[in-house]
């Protein structure tokens, strides 16, 4: 960030500047779609000078990724941790709802869709957005099923990698996809089924393990 | 298709620069990748008019789906019938490596993606790619499954939506974000896993059942 190396009253009017500009993408992509999203657009709802947009940001995709970037750090400068309170299932189950909340909101998932097809579209902001956002939350999803393979919730030789793609891929797929509906029971069928398995006898394991 | 109520030579000749269309499609999209292919560059490549492909196709993407439909086709008119040979992981298996090598070959992979890009972009494409690719090899996934069902070979109260996304979601999420390397490996252990569950013990369950 620029606005670090500035004297303090212009560093915070630049984050106040900043913060508005960012919080503008959000809503209008979330109004208007990300087709007709414009930066003349954003700057008029932020109150900013089209300038001042483009001399931070390239284009309108990578505003949209730091607006993402906010929310998903909320108020912290790190992405939140991943509830852990011992029951795996209940945590997975409290982590996939929130996100079929998230995805069910026009306002984080307008932009999430649009930010997908920039990414889709353009290498050097797929290659940034797997540094700055999606290996740090994935990092974040192995970091708790370590855990749980710690605890022997999970088993020893579980691929984390797949385990994360497994737990986590079939929602982003039917969401990216509109492939159906977005909802908790999906949400909590995917987690019971990615622990317990789709052969016969699955459901005759326990589907939760001694919470601490 | 409106080459159906035309004299049998015209529709001939009309079936012969559709599929010289659809083709130069695949292999321009494979070797410029998806922003700098042209209507223009397929109609030059294909020895057609670009009124042509106009009258017939209303954009590249429409173009580029219709070539993908005539790979998944292959010669007949239906899609293929997923391999069943009473072993189900190992057919399973067998479809996600088929489907590694594919997502490995820009020939597959560019006009792929490019259909990804313009179906999260137009839901008039999105809904005729639902119907008329999606849902029927989705249909014939579900009904491998079910066989699977009916032989005890997967559990009774699996729901097949989710299994379809939980077997096939990982592969299509890691291969679109570019997120990891897609090798046969990970085919392997996204079948087993989804198949055995990530729970300790899985692995003690039999990996192969007794085939037919």
């Amino acid at each position: 960030m620029t606005t670090q190396r500035k004297a303090p009253d212009a560093a915070r009017r630049n984050e106040t500047a900043r913060r508005a500009i960012l919080t503008a993408a959000l809503d209008l992509a979330g109004e208007v779609g990300y087709a007709r999203l414009s930066i003349e657009g954003i700057a008029a709802r932020a109150g900013a000078g089209k300038q001042t947009i483009y001399r931070w940001w390239p284009s309108k995709g990578a505003v949209l990724f730091d607006a993402l970037l906010m929310l998903s750090e909320g108020q912290g400068d790190q992405p939140a941790d991943l509830p852990d309170t011992g029951d795996l299932e209940a945590d997975l189950k409290t982590v996939l709802r929130a996100t079929v909340d998230e995805l069910n909101d026009p306002r984080y998932s307008e932009p999430m869709r649009a930010l997908a097809v920039e990414i889709l579209l353009d290498p050097a902001l797929a290659a940034d957005f797997a540094e700055r956002l999606d290996e740090p939350v994935r990092e974040l999803k192995r970091r708790r099923l370590s855990r749980a393979q710690a605890a022997g919730q999970l088993a020893a030789d579980a691929d984390l990698d797949v385990a994360v793609d497994l737990i986590w891929g079939p929602l982003r797929t039917r969401w990216l996809y509109r492939e159906g509906p977005l909802t908790t029971a999906f949400a909590d069928t995917v987690v019971e089924t990615a622990l317990n398995g789709l052969r016969p006898g699955a459901s005759s394991r326990p589907t939760s393990p001694t919470p601490t």
